[in-house]
């Protein structure tokens, strides 16, 4: 379980961690300000932080006093690239709904319905 | 914990998860074929296969004997939807590291360094 891949959606599969990288996404932020809208424990925000910063979707400042938190959106590029290949599934799907909706709405009688893809594609 | 982009996200936090996926991508099938691969127990598979499901990631068909799994891509369109929004940000930072080399190309000397400078052009 400590593929990279893994630990990416593993962080992701927790709406506080979620808001936090959300709230990132305008701009670099101190602990204690990204804490204030979650009426969460500092404590308790850090460990969603750590959690954050081991999939490397953050990464924390230098600066002892502040150690601000900025998100390193590139770490999700790996966890993009792998829905991609299964956003062709389900675009081909709505595709060929389309193309069944356009049939019926010419008045066609369409002699076989759209499967559900029982034909896997080979690749 | 329960909301359904987190289970989505948990249920795809598993290699053997995203292998059973990858392998239902090419087609519906049953489990024992499913598990050969794999070299797990049958109930190892089948605890698996009840996450995916759970997530709406894959149903089973009817049939007693078969209970063919099938994927159901469509369910990845919410975390696609999420990733989507992050897309951006990684983007627009290539787009500027880019405009950075050419600068230097052009024999200009930008005031400012753009920070992380790892293109990693692999894959």
């Amino acid at each position: 379980m400590s593929d990279r891949l893994s630990t990416t959606f593993a962080a992701l599969a927790d709406p506080t961690r979620r808001a936090i990288l959300a709230r990132l996404a305008l701009g670099e932020t101190s602990v204690s300000k990204l804490a204030a809208p979650f009426d969460m424990s500092l404590p308790a925000v850090s460990k969603h932080l750590k959690v954050l910063e081991r999939a490397g979707l953050i990464t924390r400042g230098r600066d002892a006093q502040m150690r601000p938190c900025k998100i390193e959106a590139r770490a999700l590029k790996e966890a993009d690239d792998w829905l991609e290949e299964y956003r062709r599934l389900w675009e081909q799907r709505l595709d060929r709904l389309d193309d069944y909706l356009k049939t019926l709405q010419a008045g066609g009688a369409p002699g076989e319905k759209p499967k559900e893809t029982k034909r896997g594609r080979k690749k």
